[in-house]
């Protein structure tokens, strides 16, 4: 089975984004070794909003990688290059994470997407590298009414900014 | 001046408590020394709801424990042995941080109390304990048009039942 790895960087108060979006929050610590992190990442999941976010600013992942942008409103002849999803995300994601071979999916966001994938069974870790701020406010790491799950530590690690990534497995009753 | 120390568990998502108030979620873990973490509070802030709270379910702090309860709608002649905080209240909690000595202040709760005295700069260290759990609703650590402020971060401690303790001090300008 391949991993759904929901990997985000989050404010102490549990925002991924300002109330604009806005990522000037996230120092740039030289010493994250994003290569290495996401090595085996294939395939790549983002909302519409993250989306529309990683067009404007470049895209963090490899010229290679699938993506999937999982919308109902985005028209797939204007995105080639691109899978739009429109609908059963869950069973999408069910489908991916079955394919043969150990490639990862990056959950890239944003909270949304999280929540529904998260109701849908469909995430196997949550990796949240915690920034030294409280925002005050923004966009959530998981929006409201999403379903309690329980998780499981599976390691930490202190970079020198201070920043903390906090790396659990999701406990699923299947 | 004495330390305000913000010391709060959480879940990963930032929910201090759940949506009907409860701590059903957070595990009892033998290791957390508790007796440790507050020898030198002996003054302990909180809010209304928080306040009624440990009424109902027990005080985790000693019997010799100075308690102010921040609160617009208490009477103070029906809470003896707690001062009733009714306005003012980062005036107040400054007097509190300039008395003599060493003794710590324990901000126990909850988020809109936190808000506040950040907001008048009147917190020192903010120190969550994070819970493996996503809540997906309650009471959140720091609700929302709280004041973006800059941590620095002291130190982090993992408990053998996965929570991770983090603990930052306050970046103020002043």
């Amino acid at each position: 089975m391949r991993r759904v790895r929901y990997n985000v960087a989050a404010s102490l108060d549990g925002y991924i984004a300002g109330p604009d979006g806005e990522f000037d929050w996230i120092p740039s610590d030289p010493t994250v070794d994003f290569a290495a992190l996401f090595a085996k990442v294939d395939t790549v999941l983002l909302g519409r909003r993250s989306f529309e976010l990683t067009q404007r600013t470049g895209a963090p992942w490899g010229p290679g990688t699938r993506v999937h942008v999982f919308s109902r409103t985005l028209r797939p002849e204007d995105h080639p290059g691109v899978a739009i999803v429109a609908e059963d995300g869950g069973a999408v994601v069910g489908a991916l994470r079955a394919e043969p071979g150990d490639g990862e999916i990056w959950l890239f966001g944003g909270g949304e997407l999280f929540r529904s994938l998260l109701a849908a069974g469909q995430v196997d870790t949550v990796e949240v590298t915690i920034v030294p701020i409280l925002l005050g406010g923004g966009v959530p790491l998981l929006p409201p009414d999403a379903p309690r799950t329980a998780l499981a530590l599976e390691g930490t690690h202190t970079y020198p900014s201070g920043m903390v990534r906090l790396s659990y497995a999701v406990q699923r009753d299947d």
